[in-house]
């Protein structure tokens, strides 16, 4: 779904990536990180993802200091830390602060 | 692939869609635009692409003035505007400042 968002500004969170083949509770875990951003994380906003050759997800925040405290969660931490050395074979993440918007 | 980027700031669109089932000429148009923006469009930088139940497109500018001549560009809007009457449901096209990114 399209995630509702508010009048910007606010910010964004693109995370693209390319898996390995390995999938060992990659797509619970990445259930359960929306979910926790969702129903825990303050400034969590939504977020949208799609997947086939590369995979992107862009989840949406208030602001930089909720980004970072969404970082350094413990949950998120060890999600992290599999997904360096399991799920991912190269990943980039940028953010940026979303200026304007317009929808159809 | 992901797409190879400079050291922010440079900015992102997001756009975000649900496809209707009308197929007709999709697939064609939207590989043209991304060749079109690669091959002619100032400022371009780089898009990255994933579909399943929304489709999530981001392409990378060196500037809002490159953004905003890609938008009037006389194929583009011919293609937004079948995008509108045939191929989606739904969007929302973001406009965002990349302000830090980082890898692996």
């Amino acid at each position: 779904m399209i995630a509702k968002t508010p009048t910007p500004p606010y910010y964004a969170v693109i995370f693209t990536s390319i898996r390995t083949n390995i999938d060992d509770g990659y797509a619970i875990t990445a259930d359960a990180m929306v979910a926790l951003a969702q129903q825990q994380q303050p400034g969590f906003l939504g977020a949208e993802s799609a997947r086939n050759d590369i995979g992107i997800t862009v989840s949406y925040w208030s602001d930089l200091d909720s980004i970072k405290q969404w970082k350094s969660n413990t949950d998120h931490l060890l999600a992290q830390r599999l997904g360096r050395e399991k799920w991912y074979k190269s990943f980039k993440t940028r953010i940026a602060k979303v200026e304007r918007d317009y929808e159809f």
